[in-house]
């Protein structure tokens, strides 16, 4: 697998655009579109929230065919808690985008991030998807990247090449998040395109499988947006022959949407609403790896440790009290934690002034690592977090304004 | 039932200080007694975290005796995974005060609160004990209630009087707060004296009952404490014959500990760190109580809710995100959300700009009522919060240091 420059790439058979058509009362961009130059495997995963938003609603249908050619994606509104005039706005959504780029309106899925409970500007978005459709290009991607953003710091894109049955296949990814990020099926707008041909029953398997060790194990705020949605298109262009289950072909397909899903989810941690770091948290020794999981995510969720982290504080304790009270199997006494490379509790007791020393010193870098060994069993997970500083709350405090 | 003045009050047959004895690195108070004159009837609840500090140890096995008549608490050091040596110290506490106050040891309960995974330094804890041990006094409340503060900005104090059979009865109780703040269980130190005579077993009831609607309905920050301790010694010194369960003077009773575990859970919230409103969140309609509690536990704890809550924004696309994600049984098309007085949400949408700038209206206040209607049963509960502000993550950032 190679990695493609993330900021200047195509993906043969796709354009992409993105620009401002006034949904955001900014200036920013606030609409793409991801076109394909025919029919897709398309497969997809979805928030888990029971208050799912009418572009989730109407893309968990429309994925059940495992087709699709288009994607439209509006940020500054996630037309989410507007009853049945959103569901008709995303309706007309995909119709107007199937109109202009003359496609069925089937084969158009929408997706939206932004406010909740404001109805899309309809005007601006059939205009805005007139303009945008006319301005498609092959290397459009950080436009794209860009039009998705809502809090987000940096766009967030991904592409990497490899060699699947004697062809070049790509494979590419924007992202955005970068607030209500929690495991959960997908846990913010992604979008991944590939001109690989693949059978959709098998996309949709991948998928899932690359989500549970990306995207479902990131956390910046433990909360759980209405709009998450992570879509994978795969047109084909490449020529290929498609890969058989388990075949050694799959592996590589399989590893290069590992790659891309994990790259965008840290580049999500990492631009975590007010972040300045981004926090590795293992847990190993788990009775099972869902314990691992349940653990890791509990200390990812703190607010008490998350604070600590952003003043570079090595309390340790605080991760212990989390780990006494998420549920999972733990004795104290058994417990130990590192930071970096310094052990600072070994048994659940603290070991001292020097390594609590070396433990604050690793936590002056950009990247911190956490690990928690429970010496219960074999559960081992990985998940990402970022801390809470006052910019999280700066931000939170005013977002709708 | 009547209310004394927080301040200034008296519990006969109990006397009490706070005193500096170098605990903290600062000058305040860190170290309390309370004392019966006699030997008194005790219940405790205890944090259910299962990495538990020396004194929950201790105390969860000496509660068993229904018997007890001081208690001594320290503040700045939480001697919390602290192994052996924790649990010696914390018994040694014990000795300390059984011999400078002349009862036997398992009379004597300790509590400490503060950093965790730090000793005790006994040398400080003998002199203190013995000072304290010196000036203990009747009207010696706000002392004690000073000395058990970490980041506490205000003490936390309450008094009511009551006749029971006759007699005058007086119910007092000291707490502090501020961080670490969740059900399960008791959710920060707090202390009740009684001169009533209750039998232990039904004193352990009423306590259960009254935790129940008080300290395991708020929540500051969703983490659960190694140290969490409700402690209520009942002195027999009023003379009232025992009350008899279902009786009168029992409902008169537990009403006086509903009170005082309110207001002292109420006091803990407004003070909780970094504060600057008190938010009530209550969900009825919910399929239980236990759901209704859940969904209102969830919104309570949401840091996006909270952020917004300091933000004065009315942002109900947040606490539908979280109703939808909490795991309890909603329908988006039968929810209902009010702020103060102003409806803002029917069924699953927004009411409009007028609704907004009314219920964003009533987030101007210092004490904020959210109630969340998910017609869907008759469960209702309320939880009790405060908002997540810049304050919060400057106090936690730097709590070691």
């Amino acid at each position: 697998m190679k990695n493609l420059d993330a900021k200047n790439f195509t993906v043969p058979g796709y354009k992409t655009w993105g620009i401002h058509c006034g949904i955001k009362k900014t200036d920013k961009k606030d609409l793409a579109i991801i076109a394909s130059d025919r029919e897709a495997a398309v497969a997809g995963v979805f928030t888990q929230n029971k208050v799912k938003a009418a572009s989730i609603v109407l893309g968990m249908a429309k994925s059940k065919s495992g087709k699709g050619q288009v994607i439209v994606v509006n940020s500054g509104c996630a037309n989410a808690c507007t009853g049945k005039q959103g569901l008709a706005d995303a309706k007309e959504t995909a119709e107007i985008a199937a109109q202009e780029l003359g496609v069925k309106p089937d084969m158009v899925y929408v997706a939206s991030t932004g406010v909740i409970g404001e109805l899309l500007p309809m005007q601006k978005v059939r205009t805005g998807i007139a303009t945008a459709g006319g301005l498609l290009a092959p290397a459009g991607w950080s436009q794209a990247a860009e039009a998705i953003m809502t809090t987000d710091l940096f766009v967030k894109t991904v592409a990497v090449q490899e060699q699947i049955d004697g062809k070049t296949i790509t494979m590419a990814g924007i992202a955005k998040g970068s607030g209500m990020i929690h495991p959960g099926m997908a846990t913010m707008l992604c979008f991944i395109v590939t001109d690989a041909a693949v059978a959709a029953p098998v996309l949709k398997k991948m998928l899932q499988s690359a989500t549970e060790r990306s995207f479902n194990a990131i956390t910046v705020d433990g909360d759980m947006s209405t709009n998450d949605m992570v879509l994978v298109m795969a047109n084909g262009a490449a020529e290929n022959k498609k890969p058989a289950p388990g075949s050694k072909d799959m592996k590589k397909l399989q590893a290069c949407l590992d790659a891309v899903t994990k790259s965008l989810a840290l580049q999500v941690v990492k631009d975590g609403e007010g972040a300045t770091k981004l926090v590795q948290i293992t847990v190993q020794g788990a009775k099972n790896p869902a314990e691992a999981k349940r653990a890791a995510t509990a200390v990812a969720t703190s607010s008490l440790v998350k604070t600590a982290l952003f003043g570079e504080d090595a309390n340790w304790g605080r991760i212990m009290a989390v780990l006494g009270s998420c549920g999972v199997d733990m004795e104290e006494t058994r417990t130990d934690i590192t930071f970096g490379k310094a052990k600072i509790v070994e048994r659940g007791v603290g070991l001292g002034k020097a390594a609590d020393k070396e433990a604050t010193a690793s936590l002056k870098q950009r990247e911190v690592h956490i690990l928690i060994d429970l010496r219960k069993g074999k559960g081992e997970a990985t998940v990402w977090t970022c801390d809470l500083s006052y910019e999280y709350v700066k931000i939170n405090a005013a977002y709708r304004s």
